[in-house]
């Protein structure tokens, strides 16, 4: 517990130009005496930039526990350890591939179109300022909490069939390679979309830059996968209850408070837009969530608890590329509409037996572009309801077709080379018995007695 | 993810006076460029206050997982979709009926009883300093979570029995009219509570604003609802012990640590006074979990997991209004009481047949009432035993009996016409079978086989 | 809501010496007055630092939760509202013991093996600055919520089958006595361990101080316990499987974040090294968690939950001392090196017949002790192999040592007297039938039905 240091060294591979390396030291010592020494205003603002963005990541990392419980909640116990063990393990991939590779690639300035340096976060320092006022460590923690997100989306929507190695080598290359590559393109200093020519693509806290990508890396996934055995029988189509809606419904509160890091965080800075954002993103949660409800209890008689959660999930991702630009009003109407679409989202991909375990792609990938399309017509500066012409909604239409094209294509490939090399797919006979058993050796709730009827006779 | 304009607009309903708008924003701009521009000393403490008190919201908001959890968990699996689904919802209601009227009529201050203006947040700035430092926005964010607590309260109190729609109705009128009415007296700048001659009735953080004003519209909900089928059979208390009571002390432990937001937030500013106020809170949690436990395994000779939960509660309810202002010792004995007084207060509920599956009268109702009383005695400035007269106590007692008057009318008035217009309670077969699947069509827990002893040979 | 005052009284001993206490108080209103009318960068930074770490405390008091569930979900439901009880209460205990006298025992200065005064804080002001900038009531409620982590992680190691009596009085005399005294060798400002000539023992956060003391007592209670009925039977080591693994991962989860309040808080300031600790915390707990999976999928055939959520936390635990000192890839060598040695450690211990249902032993003993050495080999100004030589080195096993000789000296006594007092264990028909029934007098997932082949016959 005592002070830190400046200067401490990033990785080995400095060891190896220590010459520079001293010089830059000094340097930086120098420097950051100074900035250190003297308590002036900039620098308690500079402390304050980092000590928010800090917690709004620790938010962020929080959602992985929001995910987890949705998501294993909404499918069966026979499968649990299997979903937790995706979620659990997939920041862990997240992290460590996202300081090695993606960070670089999403973030360095080379080219518009992808990084080509700072792997291994090699060659920033540790205590000055690199994103605006934020330092280099508490920009990348924010951001691999991102990829992070980006790679648990996917998780559901592939849920109680999909190999265990198929997932953790597909969250490695969408964490290591597309998500950040897609991201260049809108938060890098430099991406392409960012300088079109109609007005930069805007994705204030990423509706498209993240929950699309997932969306769409869920959606290949399921399509390439199929459906669950028995979801699609007989003509019709069979409610798959989850085994677990209290945990489910933790999860869906737990992402609720973790938004709150999300979208404010996403300012990178502390100043007074922080609270604005975070009441347009709980007016557009409480509206989904109503509009949902209400939807789902007129078309079949009755409130269903899913899609209360998932109607204030699809509110939370609609404000997510404008929660910084929108009104209150505007923040009500996006989160209303996302709640409508998600109620019919889930029954179209049902519709084309596209087998989504948890609502993932209606979330994620539907209400990722409903939201990114909506600061084409609400953002108060640049909407064309509030008179800011068609500029800015032609950008969005840009935005999302090349990025969801880029990761289909990525997504696509990945799957299908893993799909020769392993196998997707878990056995007919270790999907009915449970990937639990199949994949893990164990089970998830030991000492309590099941209803085995839809194991197919084998447990 | 780029810098944020001031004087966006908050409703439509501006765009219909522009001219007015333009003076004001042109006015607006200036002083806030003035004051972005600059880092002053002055500007960060305002940055500062605003996030603390962000994130304070954020804990408060967190406390809706801990009331779903700790509610659903203390009843019936039968019933679990069906608590989940009222305290999901909850939240969603009253961040729109708060932000549309609640917020008005409770800090517009037209009137000493209530007020009259700044529905949906018209005529507030979005950055500009509200109520000392803090902008609207989050000072809306906080407020708007307080109401949410009040009304998830009841939801424990009427579980297992009460219709689906007559909990949402009311739930929306008690944040958008009754809470922000009592609220008004003690909280706006004006409100008469606040102005009585033997010195302002005091309640820092809310056990009687907040936590008492659930209390009392639970217990009149209980109470005309009537107990539960077989609660009180043959002339005996039965005990319906709850199902879960992993998510029932993970509740607990998530309200314990969102009280850090609720009443260390309550300073609304950041100064040296809220992490003392964190330290009087938890004391008296401390202190209430130790007495409910002992004074629960005196009396049944073994130490009872709920009364450990509900002592932590008592004790957290009970130094609410007067953490900022009583010394370590005050909290601890606060605490101390409380813990007992819950135990005793489950008791007698019981005896007089009012059933209240969760405590939760026992937890608000009670300690709320013993906490804003406790002031009186307690504080160090103003108590009884600290040299402060009597003075305070009289004030007390009449915010109490005021605050508890108006609410108790009002829920009685409301649930009385929700009675005669839908029902109150679900019928006798559907109580048995279970509500998750008489109101929603689902299950909580499917693929695990239950007790259906309790459900009347009905399931 | 209003505004606090300066020099509330801390206890009713000062009472006793208003004379004194008037001329301080007058003296310290004036200081205080001064410091607050005026808004200068000292004063917000002197709030800054008080705030991050109050929420640097929160998330660790959320740790609690983390635990409870960890523990809960790792042990069979037969005895869950036992474990539940025992996390919940020893928070509660930990604070009034922390408070009384374990906090004056550690921080006061008087000698450097044990402070002797500030119990109950007396003496010290309520918001002047006390450890650095921080003031007595946040310094002492993010040190409180150490004590009580110390004590909760013994709680898992002897679960299912200690008496809750003794758990509890253990509880409190490790946070009131052990704990601080070995604690104030380190973190005070006189300990003798922090003046050692080799260099001072190097515990930034406390892999020893807090986590391998916990470990030392966890162990010593497991031993003397011996292990649980059917564990070692017939020769073989059998699995004891948990009951409920979605908690146990909520639990691992919520650690995770937990901890960076735990690692970065521990800077006890608000400054630009925080976040650099939040980034080595990470890579490391990510680097533990992947190490743990492969090393326990390569040696039995199948990815095992319970290792993810062990490699994890093993990563956690091992990067707490070095967390700001090391670099960042010296902080994934550290998570590796955790993770690989958390498997083999489980397994050790089984091997020599130690039962510790949850592996508590092999996380917080192993890798704390693992973590403690590798400062002296990977710390970047005083490591082995940052040419730093052996001193540190050296220092660091010197400390190791006398703390858990010191702690396991402590723990066997009190065991020891325990056992004679109320005897240590159940009786072997209730260990059979679960604690829950016996202790508690009630079951934790009521409405479910059981498979009660391991209950002896006797349910």
């Amino acid at each position: 517990m005592a002070k830190r240091f400046f200067g401490r060294s990033f990785s080995w591979a400095w060891l190896a130009c220590i010459p520079l390396a001293l010089v830059i030291v000094a340097t930086w010592n120098t420097a950051a005496h100074a900035q250190e020494d003297a308590i002036t205003p900039e620098n308690v603002q500079f402390v304050l930039d980092n000590i928010w963005v800090l917690i709004a990541a620790i938010l962020v990392i929080f959602m992985n526990a929001g995910f987890g419980m949705l998501e294993t909640g909404f499918c069966r116990q026979k499968n649990a350890v299997n979903i937790l063990s995706k979620n659990l393990i997939v920041f862990a991939l997240a992290t460590l591939s996202f300081w090695a590779i993606g960070f670089g690639l999403m973030f360095n300035e080379a080219t518009p179109v992808l990084g080509l340096g700072n792997f291994f976060l090699s060659g920033l320092s540790a205590d000055e300022p690199y994103a605006g006022n934020l330092t280099a460590p508490v920009f990348f923690l924010f951001q691999a909490a991102f990829a992070g997100t980006a790679a648990t989306i996917v998780s559901g929507a592939v849920a109680e069939r999909i190999k265990f190695v198929d997932f953790i080598i597909f969250s490695i290359l969408l964490t290591a390679i597309s998500y950040p590559i897609t991201g260049h393109w809108v938060w890098s200093g430099n991406g392409w979309l960012g300088a079109l020519p109609t007005g930069g693509f805007s994705d204030f806290a990423g509706s498209t830059v993240v929950h699309s990508v997932g969306g769409w890396a869920a959606l290949c996934g399921a399509a390439i996968l199929g459906p669950r055995i028995g979801k699609y029988q007989d003509g019709q189509i069979n409610a798959i209850p989850g085994h677990n809606m209290s945990i489910a419904t933790l999860g869906c509160l737990i992402l609720w408070i973790g938004w709150f890091g999300f979208n404010p965080g996403s300012e990178l800075a502390a100043d007074a837009a922080v609270p604005y954002i975070a009441v347009t993103t709980n007016l557009s949660a409480a509206a989904g969530g109503v509009a949902a409800t209400f939807t789902a209890w007129m078309m079949s008689g009755k409130p269903d608890l899913s899609m209360i959660i998932n109607g204030i999930l699809a509110g939370l991702v609609g404000i997510t590329a404008g929660c910084a630009g929108v009104g209150f009003f505007g923040a009500v109407i996006i989160g209303l509409i996302s709640g409508v679409l998600v109620v019919f989202s889930v029954g179209f991909f049902d519709s084309i037996k596209i087998d989504d375990p948890v609502g993932a792609v209606s979330v994620h990938l539907v209400c990722g572009m409903w939201g990114t399309l909506a600061v084409g017509l609400f953002d108060t500066s640049a909407g064309l309801f509030y008179g800011g012409g068609i500029g800015q909604l032609i950008s969005q239409v840009i935005g999302i077709v090349a990025i969801g094209l880029f990761t289909v294509v990525f997504s696509s490939i990945v799957w299908t080379i893993l799909k020769s090399a392993f196998g997707l797919r878990v056995s007919a006979e270790e999907e009915l018995k449970g990937l639990d058993i199949g994949e893990h050796g164990m089970e998830a709730y030991s000492g309590f007695l099941k209803d085995t009827s839809d194991m197919g006779g084998v447990a």
